[in-house]
């Protein structure tokens, strides 16, 4: 959505926190705004990396939930496609014109499995993930039934420790019986190291990740034995994606976070012991927010609170000062130490959200903001969207 | 929304998780599930309280966000209208036909500001919270401009140590500026002791709000020194209800949770050392979720995770159970230890989340359930708006 027609009849205050061509400074909070150029950045890095490691990189819908920023991936960044966690997400997508998307989640329920085979009457190429081979004819039949076909991935547990099987053999048994049944098609296997992806020390992360890609080999092996090839080999994220890429199997990026970051990822660190937000991304997500009280003299009040932000990993951090702290949130307040009461009442500022992904969620509109105005403004599309 | 045809054209488990008239295992999770009769019984008996101990009830739409289930609350409680803590908020209920409507918060950007003063258009009486003398001056000439009235609460700051002011003469001060405002009308004080309504124990909380009571009848006592009368003095939760009814000076409860319930409320224990949610209040809001994974023989995995509840409060509990336990929460997975193995794919849970009003923010719906069935699904009117 850029188009001023578009947002005829929005109540700015009500509807939509800002409309295109207004200040920045008029944005009404709390809301999310998006650093246009450092996205931008962020996202035709992560696309030439991959480019240059030779692998492909199907993005991470999830994060940030929006059709114009997962365009915006495939432009800048060369993206096959996306990613994503529930069926009613994967729909958003492929209604919006996304044409290969991967549900990396099991798929189990029954008007689930229904709505996932109906799927690929959009224009898509739809996959899914597979752990338990009682899933298989359910979604042999719905594909059946509609008369499309539905792709599936072994899910390996490399570590994340949610779903996924963990032994080989498994991984074979349950692909052999995707490659049997008819309306599917085997089309390799997910193997996301959900779990270390958040610790600080480079040297942990790669522990993690060696083992994992020891196990996700032994698996491409064993198939391979059995005629069974892996179009798909995918996994990694924003703190790990160099490792996948080094790894020889792998073949799939899957990264999110990279493109917005956020506190808790930009906390760990590179290689060289540097922050990844300290050169390797630029945080281009942010939850503007306004002074509304500031009675007490070392300390403002916000209007952002938990229901502008997930705190499951940690307090928001302030951009850009080093004055004044977010120290304690509520639900529609968040308290700032501001011990040398240099803020006002209707200062603004800007929080960098602890965890990008359910703050996103949270939100209905995306504020992309350059050079001090509004350029344009873009829905959460797939906000919601938990079913 | 209560007739069939209001959702004509809506898809289940894309646009809505349930129509009215399906079965209860039909729903699509993760989603908000209302138990009809639980949340009757808990609005009739709140409201029946406020009545025997002559006190008006403000109920809190902050924590529902519901047209719906204000006006339940209207109908079956007797409340005298609803407070909420955004203009946008406000606006809802407003829009929604709630005639009598408290933004119980600061009001100070513009653009929030002349929303406010255009409110009492929709035919609603209209308040807000002042804590700053410079505020006055904007409310009334916002208010002038329109040709409406706002009227104001000088908000004390009572222990929550969010906004508020802390003095008697900063009240009265604050008080006399809005009695000679054009536009607006001094209407009395808003003093929520929000910090202690989460303490565990029943004398923790009364010694809290004894100190609360002393302030507010202090500034009570000044004000009508001064000739100004306080139509309303309003403040109460789920966790002191009783004591501000008790106190002789508060006149207006402002109870939210008690129509719901939540795990971190629940826990807290009544005068007899009982937890509330033990006979005070029913559970009324549940998480319905669904089992995705099996994979490993002692963990179930859910489908209701960060996207679909807050944490900021805790895990959930999963009511009625006590042979399996949610023990880890990511952004679209619960991990459920099943020790014995009891679980099965697509078995459902109900969770009680940790803190209801975040979390109904995260969903559009609530299913209203009775004797099995889908009997209305109501809109979550207000979630998302923040501003």
């Amino acid at each position: 959505m850029n188009v001023q027609s578009d947002f005829e009849g929005l109540e700015v205050g009500f509807d939509v926190p800002a409309l295109p061509g207004m200040d920045e400074t008029d944005i009404q909070t709390p809301c999310l705004v998006l650093d246009l150029d450092a996205l931008e950045r962020n996202i035709t890095k992560m696309g030439d990396y991959a480019k240059a490691h030779g692998m492909r990189h199907r993005v991470h819908g999830k994060m940030h939930k929006s059709v114009d920023v997962a365009k915006l991936q495939e432009k800048l960044g060369g993206s096959v496609g996306v990613c994503c966690q529930k069926v009613s997400e994967a729909e958003v997508f492929a209604r919006g014109g996304i044409k290969d998307v991967l549900v990396s989640n099991q798929v189990t329920d029954p008007i689930k499995i229904d709505r996932l085979a109906r799927m690929p009457k959009l224009g898509a190429r739809v996959l899914c993930c597979v752990d338990d081979p009682e899933n298989v004819a359910a979604l042999s039949a719905a594909a059946v039934k509609h008369g499309t076909q539905i792709e599936a991935l072994v899910e390996i547990d490399c570590g994340a420790g949610r779903c996924g099987v963990t032994t080989t053999q498994q991984v074979v048994d349950i692909a052999k019986l995707l490659d049997a049944a008819e309306g599917l098609k085997f089309a390799g296997i997910q193997a996301y190291q959900g779990a270390m992806q958040h610790m600080d020390s480079y040297e942990d992360r790669k522990a993690k990740l060696d083992v994992a890609v020891a196990q996700v080999a032994d698996a491409v092996t064993a198939l391979k034995a059995q005629g069974l090839e892996c179009d798909i080999v995918g996994g990694g994220g924003t703190g790990s994606y160099y490792f996948e890429s080094a790894s020889g199997v792998y073949n799939e990026l899957q990264c999110g976070s990279y493109a917005f970051m956020d506190a808790d990822y930009g906390r760990i660190l590179d290689k060289d012991g540097k922050r990844i937000d300290q050169g390797e991304w630029e945080n281009a997500l942010f939850i503007l927010t306004t002074v509304m009280s500031h009675a007490k003299a070392d300390k403002a009040i916000v209007d952002a609170g938990l229901k502008a932000q997930s705190l499951d990993s940690g307090l928001p951090t302030i951009y850009g000062r080093d004055d004044v702290e977010y120290v304690k949130c509520s639900d529609e307040h968040g308290v700032v130490a501001d011990p040398d009461g240099v803020l006002k009442v209707n200062d603004k500022l800007k929080l960098v959200p602890g965890h990008c992904d359910p703050t996103c969620n949270v939100h209905d509109w995306y504020v992309g903001v350059r050079n001090g105005k509004v350029e344009t403004l873009w829905p959460v599309s797939a906000r919601g969207k938990a079913y």
